[in-house]
């Protein structure tokens, strides 16, 4: 997606410890009109998957997952919630996501009575690079028994294994930027 | 606000403790067609207000925020972060939020190069109970210097003393369902 590239390579930052920031328009400032282009982004591309429901992670994702739920005649989001506290409750499917980027474990949970067999879902996402959140959103999926129509994310870093491990799991994967390299003095490459 | 208020009537669950639960359509669920008329209605409200930024907090507040930018010609919005672990960053603002549904205390932050004395914010939430949260809101906007124009929560509950607390700060407050009283048969009142 040209308009997303070329955003990310005027305003994302690279830090130290291969951290792509984006800070600035989609994990803590928003751009809500680039955020409407991405949902209409994510729309052609799964338009003919027929979801029922979009199922995302907070926080980030929220703002993308509500622009694509407009173009898709608002369908209902899900956002699944992360805590660092595992409370074992009932009623919830629960799944775990190491992030490589804070060295923490995350329990990521769903309640049941959102998400069902009966649910096409397709799931969406800011970052995918070691597939580790999206791969908790597939497991939830899973437990639901709900059928995942396409997995979408936002920006994907295609040196690490987490696009190919969606992949590997029998899913549609679309990634609207997919950064191939980026370089020390803040060059972004994309593939 | 009428649609609201209905909403909340079949779909909010009273639980014990005085939560209200409104999980299906706001803070799990999302229903976006009801974001966008909260988004219309938050700006008839403070549409003579001319802001320049909305602020917001992790993670519910985000699609009434991005519905809200959007009538006000997608002014950019920021979502303050909510973490357990004070990390003491320079580069932040920082508050203290106290939860009383969960307990426990956080630190709400906003990175200072998303918030400045130029700025002119309209800050959007969820929930209006005891105010911690918007409070926390507030506190930030003072350390940047930036100037409040306006506050405002989906839901309230006006025998709790958030709303008079933020009113007694100096602010405009606008709460879209203000719900005076909840019974154990599920029951809910409005002003």
């Amino acid at each position: 997606m040209r308009l997303l590239e070329e955003r990310i390579r005027r305003d994302g930052k690279v830090l130290p410890g291969d951290i792509l920031k984006i800070d600035s328009f989609l994990n803590h400032q928003i751009d809500v009109k680039l955020m409407e282009e991405i949902g209409k982004e994510f729309y052609s591309l799964f338009k003919d998957r027929d979801p029922s429901k979009i199922l995302t992670i907070e926080s980030s994702g929220i703002a993308i997952a509500a622009e694509a739920s407009r173009c898709f005649g608002y369908i209902p989001v899900v956002f699944a919630k992360k805590t660092v506290a595992a409370n074992m409750a009932k009623d919830v499917y629960e799944a775990k996501e190491h992030s490589y980027t804070r060295n923490i474990e995350y329990t990521v949970q769903v309640a049941k009575e959102y998400l069902n067999e009966n649910d096409r879902v397709l799931i969406l996402d800011d970052f995918l690079a070691n597939g580790e959140a999206m791969n908790s959103l597939i497991e939830i999926c899973n437990q639901a028994g709900a059928k995942i129509v396409g997995c979408g994310s936002v920006v994907g870093k295609t040196y690490q294994p987490g696009e190919k491990r969606i992949r590997d799991l029998g899913h549609d994967v679309e990634v609207l930027a997919r950064v191939k390299a980026m370089h020390d003095d803040g060059t972004i490459e994309f593939e």
